[in-house]
């Protein structure tokens, strides 16, 4: 159980899942998001994801958010209730209650690396950065924190859309819309471009904050400051889906796929999703096999067009493919491309302009492993 | 090496693969598929799929007609060519003529099972079957013959779109367009429904020849006649892709999905194949883990219309979700209902009457380390 609070009302920015069982905690937070017009807390339960679990799924978080306003004598409207675990158990609300209690009793400026740990389920190990710049003279600082290993292909929708769970609260001054502006633009940039195994999970839940303790003048849309704490905003998002990927189930390559050369962004997206989703990429990348028909392939089905005879791709720089064929690269230099831990897949379509990159990895015996629960 | 050969000019009906790479023998036979008013034989290879080979491969493709109109004294225009293998490798076309000559030499009427072992690449077993039906007095026969194993999640569109390969070949005799309607309808009883690992190969390829041999009268479309081809060439089809699924990469256990109440047929068909496309659900399965809430949060991030509060999921008519919620079935009992080689998935949408049925499998460790390639 996490418990995050700000010391004054926060504004705050959303994503959740599209899943359309999305479950009764991001209802109710996405519900909330529309009337609220600050928060100051949010509490975070991992093990049990109270989804596919109707009205007592809904009392239930409810409940949580009554718990979380009375131990911090604040209202239940401004407390953002999630939860991740698995799905379709009722909530052990017992345990749940006095977990609240604790956490309230346990707050402290030093426990963000504990709410860090106790928010994972399969991850290996916790998820937290924070960044800072200058602005009049004052430190503006982003924290965040997060967590999710597998059930990961978020595709956020803002105050709709993501298991991962990500945390981001700034002591930012913000004027009203920037903090969702902000929150939207990184989406692209940091959850919606990852892609652990293509189950985009019925919780996932992106929440930011801002509390203005920094004390400065709030920063306005289109402005130099808006456009330096946007940057910041995505460095310490990005940072926060690229640990996630490395940290995913079984995980044992990072893949960076950058699709360029596409008709529109929109359809490099779907070209370089399609590669992330193929069990046949994410295998041959296990096996550190150049096999690169089988990114062809995936680009060939994704249903997005292509010239088949500009269509180039390389592995970490190194060319692959040339006019659509073999660029007589010997196989030992392909394998040495890939045969590392993060490497960079570049596939050029060869029909306009569109770009998109995507995170993604190998597929491992241990995700076979991790999620077949030993029951065999 | 296989080759069939009608021994009269056979009417024919061709699906081939929609992806964007259609490998060089696909779009020679697309284009053939056009113009040509019969046919006499089918040559395909397996090792190599002459896919993302260029010019090259266009030649390569024309040579093996040639070479097999050559050997048995008929037009290269009554040839279609097949391959399967790897991508991206110039076919090893000394090889493959020398290969035609000997399979023209050893064409026999007992050589079906030799053809069906010869096109098998990672598949354990061959796969073929007949069936045959009375027609005024005499018997109409369909044989079929296929192979596939991995890359398989086929999405045929007629004279469009399948590595699956399939062929069958009867002695009915059919007036004009037949054939082809009975082929098109099959798919989604066969071929279409069937999802191994959610990889659109750029080969895949199904044709079907009629030579009309037993000597009846035409069979005219929308006759009873018509009607009972058309059920002997979808048992021969569907039994052929069931087989194929059985014998997929790694494959223990075989599951049948079915997805009713959906808005329509086609929202029917997109949760099903999220259901048979997803890790998650595909792991549980290896693992006999009943873990249902993945299977509710695949077809929750599917896309389609839901009705939470009417869905209700099935495992072998075992009651597993009612209500959208749990339906109290013990553990033990969800378990053992899918603890077992194959079995049946029944999820209700609750929302109309549009259904659809697909055929997959669940990922093991064997499927990981056959397409590993054992680099590691």
């Amino acid at each position: 159980m996490a418990l995050i609070v700000s010391e004054a009302p926060a504004q705050f920015a959303a994503a959740f899942t599209s899943n359309a069982f999305a479950a009764p905690p991001v209802e109710y937070c996405r519900e909330l998001a529309q009337r609220a017009k600050s928060v100051r807390a949010i509490i975070v339960n991992s093990g049990n994801a109270n989804a596919c679990t109707g009205r007592q799924g809904a009392t239930d978080a409810l409940r949580m958010a009554q718990q979380v306003a009375e131990s911090l004598e604040i209202s239940q409207d401004e407390v953002f209730v999630s939860s991740t675990g698995r799905i379709g158990v009722p909530m052990p609300m017992d345990k749940v209650m006095s977990g609240i209690m604790l956490a309230a009793q346990a707050l402290s400026r030093q426990g963000g690396k504990d709410a860090a740990r106790a928010i994972m389920t399969t991850d290996t190990r916790m998820k937290c950065c924070a960044a800072s710049m200058e602005l009049e003279g004052s430190r503006v600082t982003i924290g965040g924190m997060t967590k999710g290993a597998g059930m990961i292909a978020p595709k956020l929708q803002p105050v709709t859309h993501a298991t991962m769970l990500a945390y981001l609260t700034t002591d930012a001054a913000l004027e009203p819309g920037v903090l969702q502006a902000c929150l939207n633009e990184s989406l692209d940039y940091s959850f919606n471009r990852i892609n652990i195994d293509g189950d985009m999970s019925t919780n996932d839940t992106f929440i930011a904050l801002a509390n203005g303790q920094s004390g400065t003048t709030p920063i306005r849309a289109g402005t130099y400051e808006a456009e330096c704490f946007q940057k910041l905003f995505n460095e310490v998002a990005s940072h926060l889906a690229r640990e996630m990927v490395m940290d995913g189930e079984g995980v044992t390559r990072f893949v960076e796929v950058h699709v360029s050369g596409a008709k529109s962004r929109a359809e490099a997206r779907l070209c370089a999703e399609a590669i992330s989703n193929s069990l046949l990429c994410k295998t041959a990348w296990f096996g550190a096999d150049p096999n690169w028909g089988r990114i062809l392939c995936a680009a060939g089905y994704s249903g997005v067009e292509i010239n088949r005879q500009r269509v180039s791709l390389d592995y970490e720089g190194v060319p692959i493919v040339r006019g659509g064929m073999d660029a007589g690269t010997p196989e030992e230099q392909q394998t040495a491309a890939i045969n590392r831990r993060q490497f960079r897949v570049d596939l050029d379509l060869g029909v306009s302009n569109g770009e998109f990159t995507m995170w993604t990895n190998d597929l491992t015996y241990d995700y076979v492993k991790i999620n077949a629960d030993y029951h065999t």
